[in-house]
């Protein structure tokens, strides 16, 4: 059994001072005073990144990581567009799973805020397929596509997405590493500007710096010695189509269903037991559709069960969904978010989340998408 | 154990009529047709690439590859610059190793000719350090001091390097998937242009394009039906400092001495039991660095050794080395090298290296180095 044993994040942000680099080493070297590990007892790093090389033509990573650290062991990284958090995840863990007793650091970071708008949404439209790039459609307008149909199909308004960002903004308050922490209401959701019709600036995540780290470990000797350890119970990933012209639906993510029910299965825990989880609010209709897809809420139901707010914290719900902010709060520096999302569910289920805390959580899940859902990732950690 | 059941490989060579998708859909199906695997029998993808990012803002191909096979499989794209081939194969090595009894596809492909000269350079530099990039310098001149330092420590001369390029060369001759198939001399490659002194243009690769794909398999129903079955004796990669300056030495590559001595060890295998070996080329001087840091020729005495060209095909020496041609004349599509090389060893253990078979070849090496010596692969093959 893989257990996790640590978390650390930066604080996510409009960082200016601090470069790619200078993010990752305080992540890795908050992950190894948070687990009380020397750098000698890592056995691989996994790292996710997806934008420096388009950014700031800095590939190779790897080596300036083993530069940073003075370390020759395996470095690996892992792209996936805005899911390459999870995927690493996903292979740090098949990595112990074929290297018993070692440790392994996972590592996410991304810099995005020293760019022109216009800068990096063309380099985050790499993650959509060369047709689309080429038709001009960036991710807003992708996903805002995608709002338009399920608004359509299933009856609902711009109002029932705007929930959404309400919740996630307060869960932001509460989160001192988060980008935004400054709560927001309805009416300035539904009066900010429109990006791409029916998508406003407020149901639309930021651009953000950041970098997060985990260890994962099924080394058993620093197993014991630590207090906060929870077991991952599943990692799966599925993969689709990256263009949304080729799939069979657009209110719908595919990648997210494969991979969540092979990881219910994998982790033999129901859709219930599950108290907090972390979905990927790239855009508010995706908390939607992460919610159904997942199988919390029943297909076309989201934005009914939005408007009860029963996912928000302090609320007498049985699910509470993205304390940390999600992506629209906490912020979305790309490489970083599946690390995070995870990290939050470690926060939680270790009783370290503060004033966000859940209370008797014992399973927890996060969701991690790339693109317009061409990757979807889905962990399940239990205590 | 892991065994490797096929191979496929594109030509390689400046195939503007190609996109990467097409070489990417082109390799799969090959594989797919020399393993007679059906789609449905693999169950994961890890596809190399280091620059579609950089040069045509293509990121998130796994999503891309999902919609060309039709499936919704996990796919992995791993990023480790001219060593992503190698580091692919390795974690799908280790994928095997955590999920046994699937089929794994390892593809790797890279475009690189559509591009300017001055584009594609910007671009491979982007796997130097930062500082090294701003100082000016790219490959060629990263390797050129690797190479000044090499001969004037060792007193060799220029005309020493010549024979890396004269052999590599010659086995092009032989492969008609190389780039360049023509046999070339001391005296020209002596009179060729300086790329940056004391490396010329015939020291040194060329950009091409191409891509290669593998199949890993421990499938034992799968692997029975194969005649050409060859067991993957190990994978071992390490990681160094990204910049020149911050190594203990330039005319060695630790990662390649650290992957070497591991997967030696875990291969249960003799440097003099290796009959053929592909070593990364990139330059004249990286193959005669490449020989002594794998342990086969003692440090300093590469330059020496490389004028008996014993490693030649049709010599009376115990190691062939680069029957493909090597980087040098085979190409270097960065992210198909190290899945190349694997194939190229592949092809000589199970007999079906043609008219530059090495006969009797019971273990194979390949080695794969990204940047300047920042991440190495060592992959040991036997029958």
């Amino acid at each position: 059994m893989v257990s996790l044993i640590g978390y650390y994040t930066t604080q996510f942000g409009e960082l200016w001072e601090k470069s790619l680099s200078d993010l990752i080493e305080e992540a890795i070297n908050g992950v190894l005073k948070n687990t009380r590990l020397d750098k000698k007892q890592i056995g691989a790093i996994f790292f996710s990144n997806m934008l420096a090389g388009v950014l700031e033509n800095n590939l190779h990573t790897v080596s300036k990581i083993a530069e940073i650290l003075g370390v020759n062991i395996p470095i690996f990284r892992v792209e996936a567009a805005c899911a390459s958090g999870g995927v690493a995840f996903h292979l740090a863990k098949n990595y112990l799973d074929a290297n018993p007793g070692k440790n392994v650091l996972v590592i996410g970071a991304e810099k995005m805020t020293d760019y022109s708008p216009e800068e990096t949404t063309s380099a985050l439209a790499s993650a959509a397929s060369g047709e689309e790039q080429e038709a001009g459609l960036t991710f807003p307008g992708l996903y805002a596509m995608m709002a338009q149909y399920y608004l359509g199909k299933y009856k609902y308004t711009e109002e029932n997405l705007a929930y959404v960002s309400l919740k996630n903004h307060y869960h932001g308050t509460l989160n001192d590493k988060a980008h935004f922490r400054k709560q927001i209401t309805i009416e300035q959701v539904m009066s900010s500007p429109y990006i791409a019709y029916p998508l406003k600036v407020l149901d639309s995540c930021t651009v953000s710096d950041g970098a997060s780290a985990l260890v994962l470990s099924s080394d058993r000797n620093v197993g014991r010695k630590e207090k906060s350890e929870i077991k991952v119970l599943a990692s799966e990933t599925a993969n689709d189509k990256i263009s949304l012209k080729e799939r069979n639906s657009i209110d719908e993510i595919l990648a997210t269903e494969i991979s969540a029910d092979k990881a219910f299965t994998k982790a033999k825990v129901n859709r219930k037991d599950i108290k907090v989880a972390e979905v990927h609010d790239c855009f508010s209709i995706a908390e939607l559709l992460a919610m159904e897809d997942l199988g919390f809420w029943k297909k076309g139901k989201g934005g009914k069960r939005i408007k009860e707010l029963s996912t928000m914290y302090g609320s007498d719900g049985d699910l509470i969904v993205n304390t940390s902010g999600g992506l629209k709060a906490s912020g979305h520096p790309v490489g970083a978010t599946g690390i995070k999302q995870i990290g939050e569910i470690f926060l939680q289920l270790t009783g370290q989340a503060t004033n966000r805390q859940v209370n008797g959580a014992k399973f927890g899940l996060a969701h991690n998408v790339g693109g317009s859902g061409g990757t979807a990732v889905v962990t399940i950690l239990g205590v």
